[in-house]
């Protein structure tokens, strides 16, 4: 057996374990690893020579498929670089298997190079590090190995799916000599059997007597994958029982006419009295974070008497809007079925369908502010004359929203476009899958994320993404071939514009110099290095006639720059936030 | 007093215990730090939107003025950002502090953004981790906070320097009001005396039996920073007692008649009975880290029977070459100053100067070898009739090293070109100081690192780069301006080159798709994003011309892009390395 048999193995347990997809960086302590996946006839594998890129594309990959990418990168600080897509990826709940190549643990502080601290380098923020042996001649370390292997793929999927670390100290010689053919496997996989958390009946019972001691129940929808289940289910809550059910553009809540989902805007500046009159008895949470601090203040200012949230199953206390009361391990779509059934039901042996109108005139009121805000910001977007071409952020988000083809992919990424697209919305006939970082919500991989999508997909997927997020992960591009299903739009505001819109840095003298830091970068270069196809654009008009053939698929990824002024931009989210204020004002 | 009061005393504090320049990277929660060190009158503040090349530069900054530069940046991923200079700071003993903002910590894993275990996130890899606390109302945490930044400061400069971490939870608000003046301090300053530490007179003289005990003594020279005092006391260990002094580029010693620079080039594939001819009883060594393989393998595979490490203070028994037996607490330079004046003394009551036959002829050998290997690779560097005017990487670095200006700053990117610029070395009456990031030898941060150093310097700083970690880094020009005196060199061979010279992957078929990674990238575009003057050139006698005009100081930076063949490349190291065989063969 060749010494190096385990680790070439390693590849065919990735794949018996139902890893297809490896994103490999460059080095040659990691050969051996590369070699394994590289020559394996099953695996896809893509080489990017940045780590932070490398590791931000197959988080992107992984959250498309929902399955977990393997990693692999060399030894010292490559390493350190895969980790802002790790702690994405672990506070995002996105499956990652990370094989880092190590020197073996006795060269550490010889002065030997590329040689740092790799054990449990990923601190709290992998769920599990494994650090292999590295030898091999005893049976029990083999054992190891595929033991190890076999639980770091498993574990990555458990929920909370996330990044696992295995850390590989690796021997030379690294490469196998002209004549050695590598023959994987047979490895042993070890099945792990799933189990959905099932609620006792009296468990089930006690929650159904609270929800029926509850005249006003909301159901509060953080980040989620779209599910068109679940939007059925939660339609159907909202129009029969007359739950409000409010969600962000994350949460994959898309706009319709039952929704409420423009609780940014009319939560901002909400006065006392209609706020209490929004206020929920019981409060029932599902999905991740949550996108705007209007819903998340509102929620922690006037909280729930009660606040369940549920998730498939528990291992910390998330009490986002501190007032939980109960956490419920369940899988929140088969939880909200059977509540729905077992209400139903209720209903109908009680003969009546009417006697939940004062929850629906509760429901109507959560409607009728969401309408209200609608036309609101149609108010802010509603060019004066001599302003009808002007391109801002947000005009040309609404554009672009109202443009997407249908069933397309939507990365969003942080700072403003997300906030403004979650302004937007994006209509349910579009059937819109919509992705974002905000596991932790920087603006360090969100190009590489996107296009990691773009890979797992044939659908287009399209990024929004304003400068200081593009030109920061721009080495996204330096990898040919770029996935010609990826579509950019780059809001070109030339500076952070978020400090300008935000109350705090705008009004600091250092604003500019600190905050915004104007760059004076266009994508022309980027993208004819990147072989992209390139178009810019400064004019309303010039956009709503790009974009149909922009959104057409062709062989080549497109990036669009959209080129605003930022003191333009800052005077539309004034004037949004002086019409939020005249509401409540003459409202009173 | 201010409630962030304490915070901003910290610029104070920094100022005050020597700290004179910062690098920001703009955020909301770190805004408090920002504004601190951006309205002090004395601290210089830069701002780079991209955290890894901060960071990268704040390290540049600090190892060209030896002094610690402080690094601000906001929470959640940015932090992760800082982690691959973080650690080649702390291999490379390079003082940094970095002050990272954080929410307080009672929001972790409550879904809220950019929330991450910050405490503690670099793990070893920095010398201390400090926790500021959240809130000031109590005395006790303003004196906490004040005394940890008065030890964090001192520590980061005590042997071995490196980087400290203070964690920064803050609150908001975090932007004063309009009308809110910052004033600074009163601060208390704690001093903290230095020693130097002194080997008992017992310890001394015993070390001196034992040099008086070896014939064949070698002093080796890891990585260190250029001292000509250094230089001078080396020199004359070398010409009056007849040690040989071996030495790398990145240890500064430079070619002259005495150093022993081609240790590269004539200890690979050196036969057994010259290794034995060189093989030392004592080794002395001082410095960190040595870059070439064969000389590493040479003192490994022929040790020396008693090895001597000499560094500042002792923490960790660094065994580079296996046969460590004595580490002795000294500042390398005075410990060699005291040696060579005891050994003078003892030279003159013996009244022989001549004494030293045996170990002359010892040095003789060293010597020898070093001059043929010069011819070796003068062999290798002349051209053939029909490639007289071919540029390689190789004989592209030699002409620069020649031409390099006196007295100024020469940066080595990692992986070829710091390989190339020790085979070509540097010579003394240039009086070049050469930096490479050695610590942990990676190439993510190489650009900005260069960068940094030509902050803190008006000499010329030229950087030679290898492409793979040209674009990888790029970022580091997205930063205007770039400082005036930066000249990049860039060789550009469409690769990672460095896999087609090592032995293993060159055989391997992958060795193009997932080793050499070619990119087909120029760096125009790059350069005119960034208003660097740029020149392109792809032939010696270019080269030769271009590099005068080059050199010359002026008002912008400057790029030459080196367009090389790495076939051509591979085939003169093919060359050179058949030229070394035959050297021995014909020897033996």
């Amino acid at each position: 057996m060749p010494v190096l048999q385990p680790i070439v193995n390693i590849a065919e347990l990735l794949y018996q374990k139902g890893i297809t997809d490896v994103v490999v960086s460059p080095g040659s302590r990691s050969a051996p690893l590369t070699l394994a996946v590289a020559r394996h006839p099953h695996l896809r594998v893509r080489v990017m020579a940045d780590e932070r890129s490398a590791c931000f594309v197959a988080l992107g990959m992984a959250q498309q498929s929902r399955r977990p990418v393997a990693v692999i990168c060399t030894s010292g600080s490559a390493v350190y670089n895969l980790a802002p897509a790790v702690v994405e990826a672990f506070f995002g709940q996105t499956p990652l298997l990370l094989l880092t190549a190590d020197r073996p643990h006795e060269w550490l502080h010889q002065q030997d190079g590329q040689t740092i601290n790799q054990v449990g380098l990923f601190g709290a923020h992998v769920k599990r590090s494994y650090d292999l042996p590295p030898d091999y001649s005893h049976p029990d370390a083999r054992w190891f190995i595929e033991r190890s292997l076999n639980e770091a793929i498993t574990l990555s999927q458990l929920y909370p799916a996330g990044p696992v670390h295995i850390n590989v100290p690796l021997r030379e010689p690294f490469y196998p000599t002209a004549d050695e053919s590598f023959s994987y496997g047979p490895v042993r996989v070890i099945d792990v059997c799933t189990a959905q958390p099932t609620l006792a009946p009296d468990t089930w019972h006690g929650l159904l007597r609270q929800w029926e001691q509850s005249d006003r129940i909301i159901i509060a929808v953080g980040q989620l994958p779209r599910d068109p289940a679940l939007l059925a289910i939660l339609r159907k809550l909202s129009d029969e029982i007359g739950v409000p059910v409010v969600g962000e553009i994350v949460g994959n809540i898309s706009r319709n006419d039952v929704f409420i989902t423009r609780t940014d805007t009319f939560l901002a500046g909400i006065d006392e009295q209609t706020a209490q009159s929004l206020q929920p008895d019981l409060l029932l949470t599902i999905g991740n974070s949550f996108l705007t601090r209007n819903l998340k203040t509102f929620l922690r200012q006037y909280p729930a008497r009660r606040h369940w949230h549920i998730q498939p199953s528990i291992d910390r206390i998330n009490d986002s809007f501190q007032s939980l009361t109960t956490l419920i391990p369940a899988e929140p779509l088969a939880f909200l079925e059977k509540l729905f059934a077992d209400l139903d039901y209720q209903r109908f042996l009680q003969g009546d369908d009417d006697d939940d109108s004062d929850s629906h005139a509760f429901l109507n009121r959560w409607q009728t502010l969401d309408r209200q805000a609608t036309r609101l910001i149609e108010k802010t977007l509603m060019p004066s004359a001599e302003q009808t071409n002007q391109l801002t952020d947000w005009s040309a988000v609404q554009l672009i929203m109202e443009q997407l083809p249908e069933k397309s992919v939507l990365h969003l990424a942080n700072s403003m476009p997300v906030r403004y697209a979650n302004l937007c919305g994006v209509s349910e006939r579009q059937q819109i899958s919509v992705s974002a970082n905000r596991g932790v919500s920087g603006i360090d991989g969100c190009l590489s994320t996107a296009l990691g999508a773009a890979l797992m997909t044939d659908q287009l997927v399209t990024l929004l993404i304003g400068d200081v997020a593009f030109f920061y992960d721009r080495n996204a591009l330096w990898s040919a071939p770029v996935p010609p299903n990826l579509r950019i739009i780059l809001l070109n505001n030339d500076s952070g514009h978020i400090f300008r819109i935000i109350d705090g840095p705008s009004r600091q003298p250092e604003l500019e110099t600190y905050f915004e830091t104007p760059h004076g970068y266009t994508a022309r270069n980027t993208a004819e290095d990147a072989k992209l196809l390139y178009t810019v654009c400064d004019s309303l008009d010039t956009l709503g006639s790009l974009l149909p053939d922009f959104f057409q698929p062709g062989n080549t990824a497109r990036l669009l720059e959209l080129t605003t002024d930022k003191q333009a931009n800052q005077e539309q989210f004034l004037a949004y936030k002086a019409h939020i204020r005249a509401f409540y004002d003459n409202k009173i």
